[in-house]
């Protein structure tokens, strides 16, 4: 284990955080908060530059990072950036207890947006702001921008760490730098955000929030940017405008495309775009997914409480897909009261996820496809065992390792939802809980079966809220603490797609070789 | 396609079906039943021996089946038996709606258990006895069966065949002789078959059933013997004494043993048992199963209506755990309203099922534990890129290819599993169901998402009952055709282990090659 140098990266993020702290700070200054939530950020943002400072006197004498390094780094990074992440909310006290907290940030930075607050109301604006902008920070992962701007002397095998932090089967580069290509990319998100952000600002200011316009413009930039789904007001993006609603969908689906696509668009190749299976198959899903919950909901009335107008109907059927499948999970409405039908649907996709090389989380549209084509060969060799297999994807010819590297994901994807499903059922809650519809009417959930595996779902796959107690109107706070801890870590080992955290963890990882 | 050859294989199982329709047909003369009652039987007993033996003129001019053939042969012919034993249900009136008939036989063949009946006390005692007998035909694999009697010269590729009805990733032969080593097999089977009902059979009858003793003590053979699940009495194993009770359980972990075992203990090489990495798993999923629900329930009293004794919580856990576990699917209790933690095991080990090469369906603990070393070199490997795995399974190296055809089997479970529950999400029902407690106490329940999801894996994992709408007081009665025909083919590609029913329904098995 090279320590030193690996404690000299974990150092140079730590401070990364500390600049990061200070726009939250800002925000405190500018709605003149009380001492006490200025206090919240300046206590852990000297703590950050401190340490972190501490840690570049390490000297490494070897430059290079093993790949199990990369892959404990990235876990080990995560880890302390929620655990100092988490400080503010309780010096604040926005969220007093420390667990809750750190289950909040995890949330945020993994861009999950399962929340324990139950009355958002009560959160400072800073807080709000330190909430979702972890999102954006987490979108596009926080140790990829950081190689950025480590010499190249020191970077050792960078490409092990971003293999490592970013989701899906493949890391492609771009262009052959590969600083060049997180560059890019990163550029490509700022554009984007910025771009959302002017369109949701030029809307009317929520009624009775005028002057939190541009910040709640900016929250609600964050969440989509990252596909987080951190609300900021009651109920979600409900009462905001059908035109932001529409603006979020949208650029929802655009965050949950491969950021490589819109590379071949700035070099003027966009025809290509068509050409990717995994695009075409993300947005066959949306369509069918919106498709099939729009005739669901428009010939079932009555089924469900909500009376939707059609414009309503199509609009909610939109942007909750647009929600669900990036593994955001905001709501614009409640989906828990849905019928069967839409409620699977959105289950689904779910599971499937949207891009990989996106910010969404999920198993991503790209696994879906490698291991449809490895059981459709599965089958073919069976049929005819002198079958050779010229199965592709993406135009490149699909390996056997490729395919068996999916299915053993898919596979250990499946094995801890059980386990955690299992690890939640200690928990001894069997309590009714009740919520407030949009319509103001109250209704009870029973915090059963489908709660827990909901909750399994919406945290390995980043999506937030689930159906029944921890449904869109429903929070996570009914946990026990030990729930809470099993939670977050699966947050963690859904954005890290499984391995890195598995290999923290591993003792083999921390043996002298 | 050897139309031929598979026409007289198929055939020669008719002709089986038509006599092993007899028995039932006894029973009906025994019990001096209505005429109709016979007919049932007569009707389809020379209906198949006379469709069989015009199969049998059949000529082939090729004496092999490929694999391909071999599999598509599997599934057409457990699908032909179940339309055709379905219909003495139809005739004598005991299920009048074919489909329905269809559902039943399939659970009873595919040793699911899954039952549309609401009112058990209406059956006649020919059809109870069909129905469970179904069971013991459809436990061991009736191709199996009839390839003992296929002379060598025509038997063709009979490994392909029993390799497709055979459950587990692997099937061992146990001698040389492909034959014998079925025959061994099923005598096996048989022994231990008469060893139960013996045990059975000298308990005092169930009270008010004095007459049934004998009957019913073959029905719960039958059902035990199969890992089926058909109950025969309202209550399905409740009203038993607790000593047919722990017989039954007992019995219930020995025939989700692989079968290759006992012909170890046959040849005086039982201590070779415990070398056995799959009955070791198997044990400490039971243990570890039967330790936890008894430790939830003692530790929870009044957080579920049932008020057992210390004994009684023992029993119920280890015949729940027996049951579920061996994916038979009998109750003693209504588990559906046992604490979380309880619930959760159980759905767990509806998962895994039992072992390979036994008469249990689910995935099968050798496939667990394969895909949990699977998993474990893949961890290693990113730890250590020339990491050489040396896994080994039941003291054989474990090849790279196993492992993938394991990662792939999970995979398309799980992929099925999803695709099920969403074609059921389209049947419209939403609705409470009224089921009538242990103690004669009333309880609702909804048909929900968790009604769907556990019937889903009922079904295919060949256990039966599932929770809420579906639990052990409830039945499959609700659903709609359209679901019942998708659980009844949900059932066979569980019960044959998904590829056959995929490759019969694959036009390219079809195509002149």
């Amino acid at each position: 284990m090279n320590y030193k140098l690996l404690g000299k990266i974990l150092g140079k993020i730590m401070i990364l955080e500390g600049i990061l702290m200070l726009a939250p700070l800002l925000v405190s200054f500018i709605y003149r908060e009380p001492f006490s939530n200025k206090l919240a950020f300046i206590v852990p943002v000297v703590t950050l530059v401190a340490l972190g400072s501490l840690l570049q006197t390490f000297k490494p004498k070897r430059s290079s990072v093993y790949v199990k390094e990369g892959f404990a780094l990235v876990a080990l990074v995560w880890i302390v950036m929620a655990l100092f992440g988490a400080i503010p909310f309780v010096i604040s006290g926005d969220i007093p207890n420390y667990i809750d907290a750190c289950f909040e940030i995890m949330s945020g930075f993994t861009t999950t947006g399962a929340s324990i607050i139950t009355d958002i109301t009560l959160i400072s604006r800073s807080g709000l702001f330190w909430r979702s902008f972890s999102h954006w920070i987490g979108g596009m992962g926080i140790l990829a921008f950081v190689l950025i701007f480590i010499p190249e002397s020191e970077d050792g095998s960078a490409m092990h760490l971003l293999r490592a932090e970013s989701p899906g089967p493949q890391v492609g580069k771009i262009v052959s730098k590969m600083k060049l290509t997180t560059g890019i990319l990163y550029l490509i998100y700022l554009g984007m955000t910025i771009a959302l952000f002017t369109l949701l600002v030029i809307d009317k200011p929520l009624p009775g929030y005028e002057d939190d316009h541009v910040l709640f413009s900016m929250l609600a930039t964050f969440g989509c940017a990252g596909t987080g789904g951190f609300g900021f007001v009651p109920g979600s993006m409900e009462t905001l405008s059908p035109y932001a609603q529409y603006v979020m969908a949208t650029f929802l689906i655009f965050f949950g495309c491969n950021f490589g696509l819109y590379y071949l668009i700035l070099i003027g190749k966009a025809t290509d775009i068509f050409r990717s299976e995994e695009f075409k198959t993300y947005w066959i899903f949306v369509f069918a997914s919106v498709g099939l919950i729009f005739v669901n909901l428009i010939t079932s009335p009555g089924a469900f409480p909500q009376d939707y107008t059609a414009e309503e109907t199509f609009r909610h059927a939109y942007f909750q897909v647009a929600s669900i499948i990036t593994t955001a999970g905001f709501s614009t409405t409640d989906f828990n009261l849905w019928p069967m039908l839409s409620k699977t649907v959105l289950l689904t996709v779910m599971f499937t996820g949207a891009m990989a090389g996106s910010t969404a989380g999920g198993m991503k549209m790209s696994r879906i496809v490698i291991a449809a084509k490895g059981a459709y060969i599965n089958v073919r060799k069976l049929i005819n065992p002198r079958y050779v297999p010229k199965a592709k994807f993406e135009g490149k010819s699909l390996e056997k390792d490729t395919i068996s590297d999916v299915f053993a994901f898919i596979t250990l994807y499946f094995f801890i939802v059980v386990i955690v499903v299992l690890l939640l059922a200690f928990d001894p809650i069997n309590e009714t809980v009740s919520l407030v519809c949009s319509d103001g009417g109250e209704y009870e959930v029973t915090h059963g079966f489908f709660s827990n595996f909901s909750a399994t779902v919406a945290c390995i796959s980043n999506i937030g809220p689930g159906f029944e107690a921890v449904g869109p109107y429903a929070s996570y706070a009914g946990f026990s603490w030990f729930s809470k801890i099993v939670l977050t870590l699966t947050m963690l080992i859904g954005r890290l797609e499984i391995l890195p955290v598995l290999i923290l963890f591993n003792p083999k990882t921390w043996k002298k070789v």
